[in-house]
């Protein structure tokens, strides 16, 4: 019996666990959750995992979950106690470290993550990661930590699961590249006249994967892919000049590895997040799946072609961001959610994202460069924000 | 240091081996080579590996043999004495056996290769099998053989060497099927009427892969692949009811597995069988590559679809053969040898070729079944090839 800790319970990798913990009660116990604010979902997940620590954001959130809890058709679920029900750090931290858990689910977005996923670390548990900036922006530090700690961090990422499957235990020595594919974006066969035009609306709409509005923003610009390539290097210990990208616009491949002698490992499945999260709480198992397999017989044409790094600039600036090092990947990171809610919020074109993250690097260039602790990411991260708000201020709005 | 005989040294696989050795001088050791009667060839591979054992087909390539090393070109490589030069059964299996050995590469075609094989098992070689005929014929018995012995068997075909690589050490209880990749070879998008018409020069005129003329036909009829289905089954200890195979006619995909959680695992690479021979060489280890990696970025476009098992009925009578079992894998094997010589003579159609197959097997029902040496195995290989030289007689000539 695995028993997971989940942060980010009622987001869309922590609903996707929570019916891979439906596919597999006897397999894996839910000890505790943690969300944002949304009261009502968190409350029917408690009375149907009955986990013993939750943590909401907000005091608000906290009332709004009592009195839900409180209300006849959830104490018809007839659960004796109450689970200890806590608020902002303090109850992230308690999910991320309750003594109960092997596994925290680290699927919270954004950087308030990054003290629970090191406190879980540091606690011994083993980390299942599906949030973005803990690697990317303190990736150095986690890797350090959870070496140190004898711990595993096992990615949640479809790509770096994928790559996770196909190293299967695999070491350094016998691996040549790594090579993350990409669905290219709904704007992969667009010219940079029809770039100019895009709109929120056209960039939400995602050709192979259901997900958040950020992260849907940042495939089409090809940062995701970015993100992904500084997580591979810190998840795998491999250089940024040794991990390649390919747009793979089916999204059936899900990564692969290059190894010395000239055979790639390649890992194929459905595009749905319980295969990853299912991956993770199974390990070093492997349990039957939830969902149809893959028909590799009938899967028809796989395209693959070289991203273009001169219309996708996001992916060059990740590139270089991993190549400079220091906070640069933090910085990046910082610029890109303050230029994508500006675009989300039609305050700047597409086109801009890149030139806000552009303009952060550059001026950061002459900033302390290292970052030792995460407070040290931190003070990046909130520089790097108030950069890229002043770019704003700048720019055409679209 | 890997010291390797190999069997078959003047065939294409033998000839790739010996490239594989070129690249990796200070890691494989070439001590026994057998070949056929190529003694020209032979005389020139003895000169430059200077193995301790050589074995021949007949006396008169042991003649011919001994006057080419005796010519100045040889005698200038400077070596001291001559390799013991040994004849038919005694010398294959003198290769198959040398005591300095760690690995035979059985790389011979047809059945003479049966008790080379058994005898390497038996004397506890490593078996790096590139002969189809050994597990088609005899699988069971030469599986439990090695199973007794704790020796390894190998694969080089490129499809059970890709699924090695897939599999990692994965075991049984991980896998839910096998997918074997076929070219589809030449006559992949052929209707049936243009079937009537194949003559053996189109046969021969493989897509992807250039290889020898029997192997060549069994690819355009789809025996190769149903052959490859039965080694799988007794490689990888699978039922063939779990054995999928899939068109691919870029011939990048090796194979695939396909694990129990729905994931699946694929191999690429370019089309070398010194990769698979390389890997067969260095395993558990991973060399350096003598050939210039898949470049995944720039692959392009795979296509996998299913093949169409009426109109090439030899795949499907593989699968009814290792369906049956006994003996029925032994008489599909010889059968189709018998008929696929016929056709390369022009004496039958193509469409003739499972015809005869078919007959012979319906035949073989009454026949007593499950073979237990490698006597009863030649027993039903010679049965079947004169049945399928009666039914020959009986067909409308090309």
């Amino acid at each position: 019996m695995k028993r997971v800790a989940i942060l980010g319970a009622t987001g869309s990798i922590g609903r996707s666990a929570l019916g891979v913990v439906d596919a597999h009660p006897d397999r894996v116990k839910v000890v505790a959750l943690g969300a944002g604010e949304n009261a009502a979902l968190l409350a029917d997940q408690i009375a149907q995992y009955q986990p013993s620590v939750v943590a909401v954001a907000t005091d608000a959130a906290r009332q709004e979950l009592l009195q839900r809890l409180d209300a006849p058709e959830h104490r018809a679920f007839g659960f004796g106690a109450l689970p200890a029900i806590l608020v902002g750090d303090e109850g992230r931290l308690a999910v991320a470290t309750h003594p109960d858990a092997d596994i925290l689910l680290c699927a919270s977005s954004g950087t308030t993550s990054l003290d629970a996923a090191l406190a879980a670390i540091d606690a011994g548990k083993t980390l299942a990661l599906a949030n973005k900036e803990v690697l990317v922006m303190a990736g150095e530090i986690m890797v350090e930590a959870a070496r140190r700690r004898g711990v595993a961090i096992l990615p949640v990422d479809s790509e770096h699961n994928a790559i996770h499957q196909c190293l299967h235990g695999r070491g350094a020595s016998e691996v040549r590249r790594l090579v993350l594919t990409a669905s290219g974006g709904p704007f992969r066969t667009w010219d940079d006249a029809a770039l100019l035009t895009v709109r929120p609306a056209d960039a939400l709409r995602h050709p192979t994967w259901q997900m958040g509005k950020k992260i849907t923003i940042d495939s089409a610009t090809l940062m995701n892919k970015g993100l992904e390539v500084i997580e591979a290097r810190w998840l795998f210990g491999v250089r940024g000049t040794e991990i390649d990208v390919v747009v793979h616009p089916q999204s059936i491949v899900h990564s692969m590895v290059a190894l010395r002698d000239g055979s790639v490992i390649a890992q194929l499945s459905v595009t749905d997040m319980k295969l990853p999260i299912q991956y993770a709480f199974s390990y070093p198992d492997r349990w039957d799946g939830a969902l149809a397999p893959l028909d590799v017989v009938r899967m028809g044409t796989l395209e693959f072609h070289p991203p273009n790094l001169q219309r996708f600039r996001c992916l060059q600036l990740a590139y270089d961001a991993l190549a400079h090092g220091g906070a640069w990947p933090a910085v990046l990171n910082a610029a890109n959610e303050v230029a994508v809610e500006a675009f989300l919020a039609s305050q700047i074109r597409f086109v801009d994202i890149p030139v806000v993250i552009e303009r952060a690097l550059s001026a950061s260039v002459t900033r302390t460069s290292v970052p030792h602790s995460l407070d040290d990411v931190r003070a990046a991260d909130v520089w790097a924000r108030g950069h890229a708000r002043e770019t704003l201020r700048t720019l055409p709005s679209s």
